[in-house]
């Protein structure tokens, strides 16, 4: 029986989502507590993508195959109680024996959170990026119209990527909310290269402090090299928010 | 020089604020900063009073003396450059020197976060105690009025505590406040024994669950013995706010 889940971490004390030696990583938490519950049988977790070191999930999609006989009541329950206390088990579900985490995917979500004040936060230092004011939130909104639609967005993919096909991916959605001294970018679209959404959120940061303009997205986006665009936002305020399938 | 440091630091990574050998302490931290300041010289650091393991201090008062020739707007930057990212410095002044941060406090104030939703939340498991709703907020607060004056608060001070002195204290404030999900205890006063705060909340929290009736935290002080009051609440929920001197 094949199992759809739905999970949430803390990234904070993960060197990340993919298995790796010697690491703590979500995915290694993930199968070490499967496997408790199969009696020491290694069962091989497959999610909607990895995620970096810090970077945290709000909706991370799994899934993964069991012959256990639990209620599905109790899955849930079973897992959680096993589970580490900075991953959390929001939903599970049997799929389709077809299904899969990473194939099937239509459209990921990312939100990015920004404090905006004057003096950095420590409670909030792993989970939002700090920028002093003044930012011209204004520029950066105009800004995000420049990534709908679907583009070629070699300048947002990380030098070191190594990338299967091509560049070209469909952002449907981009926008800012602003709450208090908070401000949070979210990002919807078909899928993301590495470190996609990190640079574009580097790069949005510059625009809202007037060393790059509104309509230097569009040019910076044309010109399809990593180094036209702006630095990479630390993994800290990037959240994998939630992801879609058709089903 | 004596300078008087009002210090925030987040709980979760130290095993409290007192100096302990090979344990990652706040006053260790501050110490070893101060000292690398210093040329290596060793700085005592007194402070308002000691934090436990995983409590949380929004404005902690430490004094020190130095004989440092430094600007006074340089303290501050210089301090905070050197401290770890999970303490900050507020602010830094001199002041006369038989100031004393422990033996002048005239009133200390303390919050308790807690978190009443259906679900914990990873993201806030070490900055807010999770509780279930349903839970009943007018009687927590109209328990609170028992704590309001001057009692003898044995009943809510740790039985492994060695107090010197009688165990009255004022309580001049104690209220909540609700906040969407969030709710706050605020609780201000001349003093506090060991573990009062969070022995008061865990009472507070049998009456929010009607295990324990308003007025039972009359009969509670009363009785003047831990076993009258409930659980100790967990570390992560407490604040120290504030520390106030006759100034």
């Amino acid at each position: 029986m094949r199992y759809k889940a739905v999970i949430s971490y803390d990234g904070s004390n993960f060197s990340g989502y993919q298995i790796q030696p010697k690491q703590r990583t979500v995915q290694g938490e993930v199968e070490k507590a499967l496997s408790k519950m199969h009696k020491g049988l290694r069962i091989t977790v497959h999610a909607s993508g990895r995620t970096d070191r810090g970077v945290h999930a709000l909706g991370q999609v799994l899934h993964f195959d069991s012959d256990l006989q639990i209620p599905l009541d109790n899955w849930k329950r079973a897992l959680t109680a096993i589970l580490p206390d900075d991953i959390n088990v929001k939903r599970i579900e049997p799929v389709k024996d077809d299904f899969h985490a990473r194939y099937d995917v239509i459209e990921k979500e990312y939100r990015y959170e920004l404090l905006v004040d004057d003096e950095p936060n420590i409670f909030l230092r792993h989970y939002k990026h700090h920028v002093a004011p003044p930012i011209n939130v204004k520029a950066m909104q105009e800004a995000c119209k420049y990534l709908i639609g679907t583009h070629d967005f070699s300048s947002f993919c990380a030098a070191k990527a190594t990338v299967k096909g091509d560049k070209i991916r469909t952002v449907y959605a981009a926008s800012f909310l602003e709450k208090n001294t908070g401000l949070i970018f979210r990002i919807a679209g078909s899928g993301f290269l590495y470190n996609m959404v990190r640079i574009i959120v580097g790069t949005l940061v510059d625009i809202g402090y007037g060393k790059l303009k509104p309509e230097d997205m569009k040019k910076i986006i044309e010109k399809k090299e990593r180094k036209a665009a702006s630095k990479t936002a630390p993994p800290q305020g990037l959240y994998l928010y939630q992801v879609k399938y058709d089903e």
